[in-house]
């Protein structure tokens, strides 16, 4: 770790987890309304006992058809989904699914403002990637191109984000000044 | 059923579906991305055999945090909860709770676009009544005010939602004319 980083890392914090206090802080402090949306389940039996409360006894994960993460920002529609990962060099795409892709690419069609907030735990750097810089590595993919995207152009083409104490990913400063 | 009403009536497809069946009809034409947020689940046992999927032996219902839909359209933030009634002269607020109230007051403070879709099924009317006019009325209730909406005030200040084969409850053409 490097020793020029503030005390109050969030090391320890998983991304998702720093994203849910930003999101509750922007929506205490009148800033932003954003939610995390709920994981699809298919339920295929439920028990009814007479005093108590319904029981899914049988259920499986599906696959979402959308990000994580949407809302509303100084009125525009918000839409991201948030990855993390342990490579030092990369971001790889097998990280993001093709129904995600197709999700944002049809909010961002209706001006709709969509990003990736990426994650690189090794180096402790979060950074928001507008979708419009992402679209082009994932369809490269199937033309040949490279499975991942080069860290150091994530740094070029995205946004470094800020900690706060209270707003851990502070992705709405920096949505000030790429959107508004 | 009145005569006047024309032959391929929603009658007999719950509220829910028909809703479902236009935002595919918006997303697939083109016209907005508007999708239904999944049940919140509280997962309490999963089983995770060798050679098939994660099963959820043990889940319970969660109250939903927000409202059951939200997307995009034209740029803007949609947020809005659905409702269908067989109540004739009045819409009990009892089918509306107050974590979706809150949810759709932050919204509307951050000028995302918020109503309700009130389905009578008795005279088979479906209304779009926006979340400003919905609001006075949930208040009240708390101040000795009625804790129904009658028919008619619905009539009155919201809009008659236009049946459509493909768009069953075509919600964006009346958004246009309210908030565009
Ligand atoms: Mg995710
Ligand atoms: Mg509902």
């Amino acid at each position: 770790k490097s020793k020029s980083k503030p005390d109050f890392s969030n090391r320890g914090m998983s991304l998702e987890e720093d994203i849910a206090a930003t999101n509750e802080y922007y929506r205490v402090a009148n800033i932003a309304i954003i939610h995390k949306k709920p994981t699809p389940i298919q339920i295929v039996n439920v028990d009814y006992p007479k005093r108590s409360a319904a029981v899914i006894k049988e259920a499986y994960f599906k696959q979402a058809s959308t990000t994580d993460f949407n809302g509303v920002y100084r009125g525009r529609y918000i839409d991201f989904e948030a990855k993390e990962t342990k490579n030092k060099s990369s971001f790889p795409l097998s990280n993001i699914h093709q129904h995600q892709i197709d999700h944002m690419k049809d909010c961002h069609k209706h001006e709709g403002i969509c990003f990736l907030i990426i994650k690189f735990s090794v180096h402790d750097e979060t950074y928001l990637l507008p979708a419009h810089h992402f679209f082009p590595y994932w369809d490269d993919q199937f033309n040949g191109g490279r499975k991942s995207i080069p860290y150091n152009d994530i740094k070029a083409r995205g946004v470094l984000l800020p900690f706060h104490y209270q707003a851990r990913v502070d992705y709405a400063k920096v949505l000030d000044k790429l959107y508004f």
